[in-house]
């Protein structure tokens, strides 16, 4: 930090439990991803290398190494999990996985239909070699899952070994635990955060009303991902109260208006 | 390609025919630029230099090269001929193509009225000396064109020489062959198709819901253009059913569910 | 320039009074900023370091001086400056100033209530030593400043030794001078530009459409802030009508169609 306030939260440090910042990769050169660590490396926690993109960006070897060396981890989206099960080439996936040197993977069911049995068998059987991070929600938005199945679902894996869940959004952010004018499902949220704990949930929030919604409910502290990458100082922002958003969030009472 | 899965369309190779990417330059610096040919050149086939930008971009004939080494073609929008045109300096323009070492030209008419005999004697006199591609639509979004003439013209002008017709839609994606809401005119789209012919026609579609919709109505190799710097690679996993809206696209019917 | 056409007007040159563009940058890293600096320096007169970005961006002391290298001033988003004084620290603010070296600095209320005597006592006491540039307008889209106050406010802070005064929309355009469907608040601005006098109003326009408007309501030497790094060079070129929807604009009655 370049000046410290006070009224300012301590932030969490490296490596985090809360207070996750997940980050979209959709294709970013080596220039770029460099340049994304220089500014803000120290505030991300993990880069998802969106769908598929990993199987045709250029210099990927090398870009996991810089976010690595960075402190940061770098994994494949859900999506390139579900490219590989669909064709059933699980094995290939792991050893995928294995050639880009990544300790963390993602199983998710968002574009395929995948009993929920099989899913959560993958997350057990990758949790043995890897951290594991599942997804629930489907991407598209005529596909309605029941509030009590998203939360059975979410601690389901949890159990089976994911160390995370997260909440699905899309980078469009209109669908998952959203309504489709972006605004959140509450109710939805509330229950996942009651009963699923909001410690074990990696929310996707792609737009900044999202972010700040999620922030003044949950705390500085909230599992937030899907964020742009030139939105990772300004997502900083809003957590510590450095943005009109949330400027008088961490304020004792006596300064407060 | 990092990994090859099966069931992954085979696209065309440089200098294509088919399957053209046009991604829309702004203004980017030298620097973004190379960074952008770093991680997604081979997926570009031509460069857009949009509206006025390459008079007031700086390091302009370096970006060129640095665009035509990598295997990119380069051009200058054709509002900028427009320019010319309407100060009476078409020959200026020649010119100004040469002293830059284009070897593409645009002929529009989007942001003036042309007799279009006119603008086929334009197209007819440069094709003579540079590729030309030629655009048909208004940048009024209160001009509408009949269908009827949508395709006349289109077909006139590859008749006079042009090499491919583009359809108009301006960076925003609202006007042209999408109505107002950013939705595809699919009659328009349907008649201009049919009747001018698939390979002869780059459309404008610079959102990714409408770079899904040619995907899936079109095929993998449909000619998009317009595109943004950043979803040059995201637009490569829409074309190859890497992504979520175009999972099952290209697998066998007994994997698609 | 890379190439002059007839009719194009001449811009001020730096350091401007008129016509003056005001970059936010909200979070760049070095090397994107000398990316910027190096595509469109020309056309920048102000770097914003939006709301509290400063404080948490690496390399800030060496940005700074990039920019300033470059002739653009940076200075602090006033949402810093509101943060220093809702904590009782106007004099850690200036200290802050003077450790980053800037000679320019924002007085602001959109996101705290402060007494307009204090406010403009502020801008007095800075004046003194710093170019200042105050800003009228609330960032809460429900908080309603009738027009005769934003007059007021704005003749008061001039005043009391403001250099400019900005008119807020924050970085969504959706506030402010302009209604909640982005569209400009005529009537406000009018009333502003003739009772303020536009050479002393900085507008913030951070949408295309809303750069449009400004452009051809009141010339291409209209003061615009809030600009978003890649639109640095896209606004240039609507300013010198070299885009379509400015493409008439400059150009004597008998080209006009």
């Amino acid at each position: 930090m370049n000046y410290t306030l006070p009224f300012i939260p301590q932030r969490s440090g490296k490596p985090r439990q809360h207070g996750l910042t997940m980050v979209m990769d959709k294709g970013l050169s080596l220039t770029e991803a460099a340049s994304m660590v220089e500014a803000s490396g120290e505030h991300i926690d993990f880069v998802k290398l969106g769908f598929g993109t990993s199987l045709i960006t250029n210099k990927l070897h090398e870009k996991v190494q810089l976010y690595q060396q960075a402190g940061i981890r770098p994994y494949l989206g859900g999506t390139l999990f579900e490219l590989f099960v669909v064709r059933g080439m699980f094995d290939d996936f792991v050893r995928f996985v294995d050639s880009l040197g990544l300790d963390l993977v993602e199983v998710s069911d968002g574009s395929m239909r995948m009993d929920h049995r099989q899913k959560c068998a993958h997350i057990a059987q990758l949790a043995k070699r890897y951290t594991v991070i599942s997804e629930v929600g489907s991407k598209q938005a005529d596909v309605v899952i029941p509030d009590a199945d998203w939360v059975r679902m979410m601690r389901t894996e949890l159990e089976h070994g994911a160390w995370k869940v997260i909440a699905e959004a899309r980078e469009s952010g209109n669908t998952g635990i959203y309504n489709k004018d972006h605004s959140a499902n509450t109710k939805l949220i509330a229950d996942i955060a009651e009963q699923v704990g909001m410690a074990n949930v990696i929310w996707e929030a792609p737009l900044k009303a999202q972010q700040v919604w999620f922030i003044k409910q949950l705390g500085a502290e909230v599992n937030l991902g899907n964020i742009a990458t030139n939105e990772v100082v300004p997502l900083e922002t809003l957590r510590l109260g450095l943005r009109g958003d949330t400027f008088f969030m961490h304020l004792p009472d006596h300064l407060k208006q």
